[in-house]
């Protein structure tokens, strides 16, 4: 299995497929990798999710979905949508607003094309007219493959490898199980093509969900080991945005500091109270904020996805699960690109882990420190080794990582790719 | 001139026609006023305006309209749209997309129904498709009241007063001039009926501009004492959501905390530095969301807007500028309301304005008299006596203000306005 990176696809879109939905200008100028960029850079901002959020507003979906539409496919996974009741209550919603349904399940965890085919084909059968996608991302990515290609002659995979655009939708609802990827409140969808091995990300204005319904006490099950893998990514993404080489950027560096040190005590409190809704809640609406735009805006806009980008090939691989292999790569990433920009490192460490240092180097070398230490408190392993990748590996991951450009506060050659691997060995 | 409580407007509408596209329940239950309220309430979160931000952005105004619409209305004030270039710019975008235009200029600061009636009338007289709205508050709200009556067979005063629903709405878009309202990012829109000698607030969901074209740039020509006002009031509005009693919602008071530091910093550099392209469009970024629904999400939602409501008073009678009205009402809102609510000002206090004291008495005194000390560092009176208010007056004052129920964190009768009004003169 391989990630594969499509021409015209931004690296952005590669390492998490997420929001090109930034036309990304400064003054005109595109956006150079590499160099400092000081102040907003020009963007376009779009979110027109509506989000319903709270206790019970999965009890509204047949009320929303029923006002425009009478007939619709319901897409979820394997387990949690029925086992958490979410399904029940769904059904029972929509069955009270009269609206007819036929049933999708099965969606896996890295979601398959294949799925999005059966979805797609039971849309054309039964005449449906919208999609209700109950779960986290993967059946939320998903439910955007199914609407576009949905209303699309073509094979639907033309869109992920960029040889068709999407002109048209079906629109769909997504009830959102567990808060990590932010899906829900975005327009990217990964999914894997098992026939040719490539999993591959797509990112278009037309693929926001139109209404999210995210009811933060539907998690109150969702064991630790996910709360923090799920945690580890909401705060990498926001820190991948944060460390790019902008500057001068502070309202939006404002807001990203506060949202890492708010999911810095929500995921551990959510990992001991597991059933506190203030926690969850928090926790559900940070998660989403932390990759639906707002961090973004102006600010550096490409974010550097190099840890995400060596975290992937690690899960290609290993199976790593995401949020581990995001505990390792982010802070070896961290130490390797500080020198030459320990100002950004150091403002990072005093104003979110509280390092007192006035000397840039220090700060920085404290700050990158506690996130590892922060990391481990969540269970998350440290180094490669911890995992089981044996040393004699890290060349091919390199390689397998370094076949396109990675890095944008520092560009990254396959020398140095295998520099870092080394050093989270 | 009053600003009228329609039956059925909300608090909100009234002092500030703001918002209310929040749906506020408490697990299923209304919020009640004056209850403090422990987590994030439940919310809807719905924000579809599209934004291009950036220099050069209006030179995209005719290819971003004509790709749906060959004729529109173009409407403006009387000065700064066309002394800024903008409006050059803009005709000249539509003209090259072959996007034909009427005019309708003269939208006065205070917007009035006379405007919106003349320019609907256009509209229906030339089959005009959409609007495109230049300008600063005023007219972007102007803008709004005929997007609902061009598609409306009555009188459209019927939507302010709450006597119709709004159905359907002519799409229009926005060309900002000047951050202060927000206006270009939300769906509220406050205009004067003339005739009936009554200013009030509408806020709808189909109200937002459809994309709002945001130049910082365009903004190097506002003056100093403008930059302040606007200042101001983007500082209160992101203040009355912070203190109205919800607490336990740190990732969005950490939101708010982190804008209006940005603000307090951001507001002076303009001053001093009139043409530093970076400082103007962060400015024009944290204005647009200190109002336009980030701040509120499910933290206290209805917002405490009883330093507009006191401020709106006296605008109405003194015709004093708004960001002044709110420098003085605001600091002795804060005074005496925050006796049992310490923790909340000491926190805003250490947090925003760097006061060390632990004891939380003292510091909400220290981070209230920092909150009038900047206000005036701005230009801005800190009592009412410096506005020729005559204390004969106050009474009187009292009373329009007290004609309906004002207060969130502290529900406020006429004696506690008449205090607060005494306070601050």
């Amino acid at each position: 299995m391989i990630f594969f990176f499509y021409p015209e696809m931004s690296l952005r879109d590669w390492a998490n497929g997420v929001l090109s939905w930034y036309d990304l200008t400064v003054n005109g100028q595109n956006f150079v990798d590499g160099v400092e960029v000081i102040g907003l850079l020009n963007f376009v901002y779009y979110n027109p999710t509506k989000v319903y959020f709270g206790t019970g507003v999965n009890s509204q979906v047949g009320e929303v979905v029923g006002g425009e539409f009478k007939k619709v496919l319901l897409l979820y996974g394997s387990g949690s949508a029925k086992s958490s009741g979410v399904y029940d209550d769904v059904v029972k919603s929509l069955r009270a607003s009269g609206v007819d349904f036929r049933e999708c399940a099965g969606v896996k965890p890295n979601p398959v094309l294949s799925k999005i085919e059966e979805a797609i084909s039971i849309i054309r059968r039964d005449g449906l007219e919208a999609i209700v996608a109950i779960g986290g991302g993967s059946v939320i990515d998903s439910a955007k493959g199914i609407s576009a290609g949905a209303c699309y002659d073509g094979d639907v995979w033309d869109f992920y490898k960029r040889t068709a655009k999407i002109a048209r939708v079906m629109p769909f609802f997504a009830v959102a199980t567990l808060s990590a990827t932010a899906s829900e409140m975005n327009c990217t969808s990964v999914v894997t093509n098992e026939s040719l091995g490539v999993k591959t990300g797509l990112t278009d204005n037309a693929l926001f969900p139109r209404v999210t319904f995210l009811d933060p006490s539907v998690q109150f099950s969702v064991p630790a080991k996910q709360i923090a893998d799920g945690g580890i990514d909401a705060i990498c993404h926001v820190m991948e945005t944060y460390f790019d080489g902008t500057s001068g950027v502070d309202v939006q560096m404002e807001y990203a500091e506060g949202l890492v040190r708010s999911l810095m005590t929500l995921i551990p409190d959510a990992i001991r109270n597991p059933r506190d809704y203030d926690v969850r809640a928090q926790l559900a609406w940070a998660s989403a904020n932390a990759l639906n735009g707002t961090t973004w805006a102006g600010h550096a806009g490409k974010g550097d996805f190099a840890s995400h980008a060596m975290g992937h090939t690690l899960s290609a691989k290993y199976d790593t699960v995401h949020g581990e292999s995001l505990a390792i790569m982010m802070p070896a990433w961290m130490e390797y690109v500080c020198a030459g920009n320990e100002h950004a490192f150091a403002r990072f460490a005093r104003r979110v882990l509280g390092v007192t240092s006035p000397v840039d180097g220090k700060a920085s070398r404290e700050g990158i420190a506690g996130m590892r230490k922060f990391f481990e408190s969540l269970g998350a392993p440290a180094r490669l080794r911890d995992i089981g990748v044996p040393a004699a590996d890290l060349p091919e991951l390199a390689d397998s990582t370094a076949f396109a450009p990675i890095g944008v506060l520092r560009k990254l050659g396959r020398d140095d790719i295998l520099a870092i691997y080394r050093a989270a060995f």
